[in-house]
């Protein structure tokens, strides 16, 4: 078999086979195929896509590429939750602990953000104290005892996608959905649950910018974790504009308390409502109107929030900032960011948003980055909201002078104001593919 | 300016302009481009092509990516010629000779064969003595004083094309007629000829295995040579059959040197007088008549073969074989080839056919492999050709028994016989492109 003949096939249309995916696979991370050989590839299977049964093979192949993890220590059935990412995303951090209240295991593994979008692992590192890095062993042992645990991925956990994704991100082959599926589902399988709740963004923040690709890549991913014998449901969302109010890394946190203390943005409580629900169904085995009292049940009798605190305190977080949540905000100074026309938001451009954040040092512009816990932004208008001239549309944290100016510069493009008076109004929650 | 941005775009299917496909060109030859990314480029390339504008800005860019040749030194207008290569295809060998006998100066270089396909200097080397290797200023005098010379090229002419074709070859990425197009007129105009004459090949034993892809790019060509202020013109020719009888170093040399006698195989001749007549009416300024007239006289009245004969002398070559020719062939055997049923030879796998010569060591699998100058085909018979069962259709010339064996293999599915009594006609010149 040679890397070659397989670029060729795949450039012409062909259906490769189990043995062949797995020759180019493994023959890439064992470094016996090359860069190049595998950026043509990619580049060809960008035009000529996987079909179901590649597409399968491959999330097999990278799935066992590296270690993989076994949930059979922890009792009952393992529910995962993903996000394919999104500008204000924090909804791990009030959704784990609202299903843990309502008896679900929840043992996550999450990542770090890159780019416009956060990652959970930067956020709980916001938290003074807070471990992200656990043994198997501990994590495992924190979900038996107190049914929540979140931890920041092993170095070896399919590494094949580690790389692959790596070339990807330089070559312009990240926007194929049979790619982002199988290296999504590839880590999912082999971080062990029994069934996954998948939260597909679709807008302007999102990697799928329209709704049918988003429900395409809901659809394969199920059908993944389905052919592997698991369960799965797809819950696609908008990002058309960020989550709840606020985004940076220790505003994220601020607000998933506030929701825990059910004094949060409608928005993002419908959203935790919604996926937690898909949560318990799977877990529990309840239907869905006696999981949506539950979680309801979790925020208003406060046992959500203490499992909250129960969860930080656990990993060593200090838990201090859940009553005094303004001592997560350090050393930045605050502007406020006025409309500058009279009319209605029509719309944000959500990439731009993330892109400003990451500018102001919420997020990273390439691996290793340092990120500044405190800045970000706090919304206090959304999409349909009438705005007049000179009325604060966000207020800015931020901690120089210059990033603010950048930050600016990259905002006034990045929020759309209508002149005209007419109602806009968008959905949150687009559709849900089992 | 960021090369992601560029793979993107052009994966997107935007036009490129001249400063950024100069970005990407210059910036892989210095090294600050990646292989994964000129690979995935490329790829992208094959998938959404390059138009005219492209196109031309990329030969440019190669063009003068490392020395060009200044032919300001040989009086009068210098004609190239360039085959895109085919099996059997000595033409150079039999065309040079016939046009500096009719007044023409021809100052070419020539290079050495890979895969299915002969290289000229490889050719060349089959003479004892013969020297491919010489100074520009030898090479230059050389033309001024016998209108004649062929070299192989020097080690910087168009690096580019040299690195981006060693990618294309290992990515699947050969096959696209923008980049055939500007390889191989990049090399042409850093040559410094004024007239191109350019034998595109279509058929089994081509590049292009259909003629409108041929013709695609004769036209790509031909259009960028004269908006380089060049002149050319395209003649598609067939390679569904070795071009004449013989296939190999030495056989092909004899086969030549029998045509300069005015004793070489009908189709062969034909091609030469057809090229031979465009050159001629490009360098002289002459009619076609009158150029097929001086052509043909040159071959009756034997200049051509003098020419030959003072060509060779003057690199160095040892002229004994033009009147002895079976002094090239040395120690192999000889194997006849017979037909295995009745029938009309219908056609040929012409690649198969290469590669079978290639397995005798006629040819390279790999650069640098070793050839065997003597061994090869000498075909009996061809297409249109009625054959009887047992009866001869060609000898194979060969030093090793395993490798005979493995030639044989492959030419039992090369050759195609027809058992209907039908009659089967192929023509030598498809079209001619200006």
């Amino acid at each position: 078999m040679r890397a070659y003949d397989l670029i060729l096939k795949k450039r012409n249309g062909k259906e490769l086979n189990d043995g062949e995916i797995s020759y180019l696979i493994n023959g890439y991370v064992n470094g016996e195929i090359a860069d190049y050989q595998m950026a043509a590839f990619l580049m060809a299977v960008y035009f000529k896509h996987l079909n179901h049964k590649e597409t399968l093979s491959l999330t097999e192949c990278m799935r066992y590429s590296g270690d993989t993890i076994n949930l059979d220590g922890i009792k009952g059935k393992k529910v995962d939750k993903h996000s394919t990412g999104g500008v204000g995303d924090k909804t791990t951090l009030a959704l784990a602990p609202m299903v843990a209240a309502c008896g679900a295991k929840v043992a996550k593994l999450s990542g770090r953000g890159l780019g416009h979008t956060g990652g959970t692992i930067d956020k709980l590192e916001a938290i003074p104290g807070f471990r992200t890095s656990m043994t198997n062993k501990d994590w495992i042992s924190q979900v038996n005892e107190i049914g929540v645990a979140i931890a920041g991925q092993t170095a070896n956990l399919v590494p094949a996608d580690k790389k692959i994704y790596a070339l990807r991100d330089v070559t312009a082959t990240v926007d194929e959905i049979s790619l982002i599926a199988s290296s999504i589902m590839s880590k999912k399988l082999a971080s062990g649950a029994d069934a996954f709740v998948l939260d597909i963004k679709v807008g302007s923040g999102a990697f799928m910018k329209d709704l049918d690709s988003a429900k395409m890549l809901a659809k394969t991913m199920v059908e993944i974790a389905e052919s592997s014998g698991r369960q799965a449901c797809g819950v696609i969302t908008n990002m058309d504009q960020p989550l709840g109010n606020k985004v940076g890394n220790a505003l994220e946190v601020i607000e998933a308390v506030e929701t825990l203390k059910n004094q949060g943005p409608t928005d993002f409580t419908e959203l935790c409502i919604e996926l937690g629900k898909q949560m318990l169904v799977f877990a529990l085995d309840i239907d869905e109107n006696e999981a949506v009292k539950r979680l309801e049940e979790s925020l208003l009798s406060g046992t959500a929030l203490n499992k909250f605190r129960e969860f930080v305190s656990a990993q060593g977080g200090n838990t201090e900032f859940i009553d005094n949540p303004e001592t997560l905000i350090k050393e930045t100074k605050q502007y406020e960011y006025n409309a500058a026309e009279n009319g209605v938001i029509k719309g944000f451009d959500t990439e731009k948003i993330g892109i400003a954040a990451m500018t102001l040092g919420a997020g990273r512009a390439k691996k290793g980055d340092k990120l500044n816990f405190s800045v970000g932004f706090d919304f206090k208008k959304t999409i349909g909201d009438k705005v007049q001239r000179g009325e604060p549309m966000m207020t800015l944290y931020y901690n120089s002078g210059e990033k603010l100016e950048r930050a600016l510069e990259i905002l006034k493009e990045a929020i759309l104001i209508d002149r005209s008076d007419k109602t806009v109004k968008k959905e949150l929650i687009f559709d849900i593919i089992k």
